[in-house]
């Protein structure tokens, strides 16, 4: 079925209401919720939703939290998100983030103690859109093992840059393993091997096929090795400037829950002009476009433009979502 | 052979002052030289000083050329590297983005116009070993097809991150391609298979023969489309915070020449104590050792540990260097 955005917010909007979020955070977390299922990207967005609302009854997100800095280096600062709502946080993070770096070229807001942001993307969409070049990762629960090891011991923690690029900003956001835990199991239910390697069977050998990767949950850092190191810098880099929890801090919590984030902004726009800025972007993209296909009559995609064009289709035919599960977010308002 | 390190950077640095370097830049540059090589990096070191010295007389890389500042916005610059040599103009750029996080937390120098940098990790390497966490990339000729394409049209744009930990930083070094030109044709001389698929044969089906790589040069990315799209978001953020040449732009020039540059350092010391930054560092890779190993007898190995051991070693019983290649580089000195 599908639901026309406006009537999708408000659904969320009066739910949040009702869960205790004051009026203007539970506005921007139903516009987030909506956004990131407009863009395709429903399992973290309506699909996730019923999930974020047992986190409140558990306990585990405060509505009533509201992130604050705890210490300033000028354009770096060091912010306690208080174990609040994550979309808002990372949302507020983000726009902190671009306020320093209008002022300094260069913003960067680490956060400690906040929740899943849901899809970080949204956070590079909000300062692209504002003309900022902006740059977040978060860090997980332990989800994958190092390279040369067995155990998940380091976050799949995903990574998320994004320019100004028109109506559909350049975005890229993926976490650092080669397949989510959703991807392989759908992959699974639909019969299908993942299209290349995603992890280790029970003999150790390197598969693609999910039920087998499902019964070791060992998955394969991107790039194998170096998937695995970039995994363990980021954790790293974010704790350090936040002084927040690592992953294997985060392991010990039993949910995924008081979590790092780290948030960059450069004042592209704002430094040397959206003329200028959007000729930079042009250049690249258009020599991309005319670049030889790998499969007769295929086409190169940006990255981000995927996503823009499911937004406009899901704007206009409204968005798409499991009937079930949007019956049983209705049920909250009953 | 062994060459005592010593030995080795003081033939560096008498050929580089007889190309014309003034005795700084000769110095720091003959340190960059011979460490890469103790490192384990002689492709970056020693093997590659002959290039850099062709280069030189080419005319590509100018000894008297200094980087200036262009433009200045508190926390990030904007440098021009004035195709100087890449490995000082590099190691000038982390400094300054060190002495802009000292003040405000955070520092960036975008360098546009300079020349390949060697090793990138170096430069994560010197602001790890003065309490900074640096990141830093550069971007490269067209080298690889972005995703869904055949043509090479993106770059492997090398990434670093670096943070302190005792006498071997934590540090990744990775370019974007899952193997470098390099690896690909010495496992093709030494008879070998990949140990993981590396990139496209001339059916366009995916393999780990690197003889079949080489016909196509359709190298693979890191996580396949993933790499593909975090080449070219590095190579935009760059060359837009730097208004320098993007990749396309390169491949235009005939040589990789002229390239562009971003650093990032973070005062992590500086803000928050040695003692801290250690704790949280430990707390991680002590975790990351005590994981089961894949293989029975396996070793973890946290990112950097292995140049570390190298570099060790390296330092005792002197560099390791390929006989020819040095009496070439003596040769110069004739």
């Amino acid at each position: 079925m599908r639901i026309p955005y406006g009537e999708m917010r408000d659904v969320f909007l009066r739910i949040l209401l009702k869960y205790g979020f004051h009026e203007e955070k539970a506005a921007r977390a139903a516009e987030l919720f909506t956004d990131n299922t407009c863009d395709g990207v429903a399992s973290h967005g309506a699909n996730r939703f019923p999930r974020v609302l047992t986190y409140i009854r558990k306990g585990h997100i405060a509505p009533a939290a509201d992130p604050i800095m705890e210490e300033s280096f000028g354009a770096l600062e060091r912010w306690n998100g208080n174990r609040g709502m994550g979309c808002t946080n990372a949302s507020s993070a983000m726009d902190r983030a671009m306020e320093l770096a209008a002022i300094s070229g260069v913003g960067c807001v680490a956060m400690r103690n906040t929740n899943h942001w849901m899809r970080g993307g949204a956070y590079g969409l909000q300062a692209a859109r504002k003309g900022f070049v902006g740059i977040c990762w978060t860090n997980t629960m332990p989800n994958m093992p190092p390279w040369g090891g067995k155990e998940r011991r380091i976050g799949n923690n995903p990574i998320i840059m994004a320019l100004p690029w028109k109506e559909s900003p350049v975005l890229i956001d993926g976490a650092l393993a080669q397949f989510s835990y959703g991807a392989i199991e759908a992959h699974r239910l639909a019969g299908r091997q993942l299209p290349v390697p995603g992890g280790y069977d029970e003999e150790g050998r390197i598969t693609s096929d999910p039920g087998a990767i499902e019964k070791t949950w060992r998955v394969l850092p991107i790039g194998f090795w170096k998937g695995s190191g970039l995994s363990i810098a980021l954790d790293l880099i974010g704790a350090l400037l936040s002084k927040g929890n690592t992953v294997r801090q985060i392991g010990e919590l039993g949910d995924e829950i008081a979590v790092t984030q780290t948030f960059l902004a450069f004042n592209a726009e704002g430094m040397y002009g959206k003329e200028y800025v959007e000729s930079v972007v042009e250049g690249v993209l258009s020599d991309l476009k005319r670049a030889a296909p790998a499969e007769p009559g295929g086409e190169i995609l940006y990255p981000g433009e995927k996503e823009g064009r499911t937004r406009r289709e899901n704007l206009e035919l409204g968005i798409p979502v499991n009937e079930e599960i949007w019956e049983s977010i209705l049920r909250e308002l009953a």
